[in-house]
């Protein structure tokens, strides 16, 4: 019998394809190349921003005593409702009101598989024919993926490196028309590891109000500070222009394996409601799959018996890991790290091409230092910083140190200067 | 300040409010209207397909056991791999294997959370432009929601009542053109409640050959049966057809909201890999989320310490309920059930119009129904079969046999015979 691939109606969805650039395809392109070479040294991993990837970042024990109580009562097997379970609902609600002049109600919480499957609902709400949106750069790839997959047209307004990441203004003033529907803003950042200030967050929020568009505030590094800016929820402006939120476990409880997060509307003037967002969201959730119901079960047992001591040990950890890498670096002739990171959990470096030789651009910095050393960085192309290097340090500190050191060898290797 | 929301660019995605039919939708209207009827008689859902609303349904111990032994040892805390964990994908492949007459790899498995997801990935994956696909009539509308979330054109062909549900083969052969990427199959099919046979499912494998079309099939209820007819999963004929298999813990483990499915490719020839199918298939999982890690790492113990006690008693708990509905529906006059059910957990029974009065559909029917009765049936028309109603049977005999009296009595009132 034929098993020719030619009688089958199949050319594959190239949109689809194209469109796939995410952290993980890289890291996975890249951790390919390396296991084909075994007698290497050992890998260090500065590439995703996995802190479990280091076995000092453990989650507090409550988290997964609360997941096993909640699978063991055997009342959480039933499918979840379409928007969440309503006690995990009202506990993100009053987790987040904390933080905002004014109380969320349940209904403005909904929940998702992660974060990623937040960006994945979001974005097609708010996606029609011509419709566009303004995403950070450098930013997060899985926006642009999924505004590509919803044929939503993408604009960027740009972070600049020399104020701190600030966003640059006016060129967001600029961007925006009749049919920008909203901005993104990753506060803390990744990939660039800052923290807006108040005053800041503030004027953005005035802006979008001017241009009538809403703010989609992506806080899955929420709480994960350690300089002298803290963090500042956008929904602290929501009466100024509607804000979704959102948010998840991975970063802050160190389970972003659990896949669990939310998005929540932020709007004291009830906008999201009388212009139809809040039913888009529902209409797609109901074709959409959802965090375990057990696993919502068990979030306000994990918010309420979360403990300080957990939480500011892991940011000293973070602390003392940025203090290291941004130290080093500028040990480091051919890299600058113009912001030192002071949250989230990894940062931007820039590599001065002027200072080096045989090296094309930073994928090809990238697959060279994977090949030659075995330490695996994200090029900044994949996160919209062509020639820039993504470094995580939620690792080891012996794994940071170690691959700075390697990174540095490279970096010598390849200098112009003598 | 002003509050209005005239000034913000949003105008809904038309598209998605629209595409958005699904059980879930049609289930949540009708529990909204019972919700403001406080007054009324205890509720009785028939309508939604979760075993676990009957108590009896209960899955078996080692399953949430094998859960809270995962997330104890804090090893599956990270995220998971695009594809999935291997030694789950190892464990299904293998499970899989038993009923085929040749070895699936772990390769030929990808995890998706839950069968909604596996249904969500494989259509945008094959979705081109000007690409058809061809849906059974009754089918499950999650397939018809995310075809039109894709641009892919549906196609139905008829499943015919009076022949045990089995395809319209003349109809199926007549929709094809060279735009079809794929067909799809339920079995053993909800909503209709039959099981195809091992000839049956060959001459469609034959067609689909003939077509040079994939066949997608449906396989959440996988053993779940209790007629005359065995399951035979269509992998069976992936020599003939390369068959992609979705596949669901939620219902044979009764375990719904565990939320955790997977794609299988059954494909001895490699077709799927030649045509670039397998590469679209993990560019999209690289863009959407994953069922948790420490759900990933339980699988292999489920399935291997799931006792054959535990899943035979759920098969005649089924059998029994199936023999209630089909006999006290015998005994409705306006309602006729053409096929007695032998597998999942539902079955489609038609309304008599011409026996009825003052019902203008089935739509009107479950509004009434639900209105003067508490009790809630899906009206067909949500699984393409207007003027049918889908009972579910996976529930308490009390309740069963509670409903279809009340089911009884509402048509006895609105029946044209005195
Ligand atoms: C800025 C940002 N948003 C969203 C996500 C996705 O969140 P989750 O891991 O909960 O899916 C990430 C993950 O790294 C992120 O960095
Ligand atoms: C035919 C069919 N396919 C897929 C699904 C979705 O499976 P899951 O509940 O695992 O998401 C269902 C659920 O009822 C179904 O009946």
């Amino acid at each position: 019998m034929e098993s020719g691939s030619e009688k089958w109606n199949f050319q594959g969805n190239k949109k689809l394809n194209a469109s796939a650039v995410s952290v993980r395809r890289v890291y996975n392109r890249l951790m390919e190349g390396i296991n084909n070479n075994q007698d290497k040294k050992p890998v260090v991993r500065l590439c995703r921003v996995d802190p479990t990837d280091n076995p000092r970042f453990r989650t507090t024990p409550e988290a997964p005593d609360a997941v096993a109580t909640a699978v063991h009562s055997y009342n959480f097997n039933s499918y979840p409702p379409t928007v969440g379970l309503p006690e995990a609902k009202r506990a993100i609600a009053s987790h987040l009101s904390s933080d905002l002049p004014y109380q969320l109600s349940p209904e403005n919480v909904f929940m998702t598989v992660g974060g990623t499957q937040a960006i994945n609902i979001i974005l097609p709400v708010l996606a029609r024919p011509g419709a566009n949106i303004l995403l950070p750069r450098p930013g997060y790839p899985q926006y642009d993926s999924c505004a590509t997959c919803c044929l939503l047209e993408v604009r960027y307004f740009d972070l600049l490196p020399h104020r701190g990441w600030e966003v640059d203004l006016d060129s967001l003033e600029a961007l925006a028309d009749d049919n920008t529907v909203a901005m993104v803003l990753i506060n803390p950042s990744n990939p660039c590891g800052n923290v807006f200030t108040y005053q800041h967050l503030k004027r953005v929020a005035e802006i979008a109000r001017k241009l009538g568009i809403f703010v989609i505030s992506d806080e899955v590094y929420a709480h994960v500070t350690f300089g002298s800016n803290p963090f500042v929820p956008m929904g602290v402006f929501s009466s100024i222009v509607p804000v979704i939120t959102i948010g998840s476990l991975s970063k802050r409880w160190l389970v972003p394996g659990w896949r669990t997060g939310w998005i929540a509307t932020c709007d004291p003037h009830g906008i999201f409601l009388k212009t139809g967002v809040v039913k888009s969201i529902i209409s797609y959730l109901e074709i959409t799959s959802d965090p375990p119901t057990f696993l919502q079960a068990a979030i306000p047992e994990i918010l309420d018996k979360t403990n300080d001591d957990f939480l500011s040990k892991n940011i000293n950890m973070l602390r003392e890991s940025a203090n290291i890498l941004y130290d080093l670096c500028k040990e480091i002739p051919c890299l600058s790290c113009p912001h030192k990171p002071e949250g989230a959990m990894a940062v931007l470096v820039e590599i001065k091409f002027s200072r080096i030789k045989d090296i094309i651009d930073d994928m090809d910095f990238c697959a060279k230092l994977a090949e030659e050393e075995s330490v695996i960085l994200l090029p900044g192309v994949t996160v919209g910083a062509k020639n820039w290097l993504r470094i995580s340090f939620a690792v080891k500190t012996s794994d940071l140190v170690d691959g700075l050191s390697r990174l540095k060898a490279f970096c010598l290797r390849y200098s112009k200067m003598p």
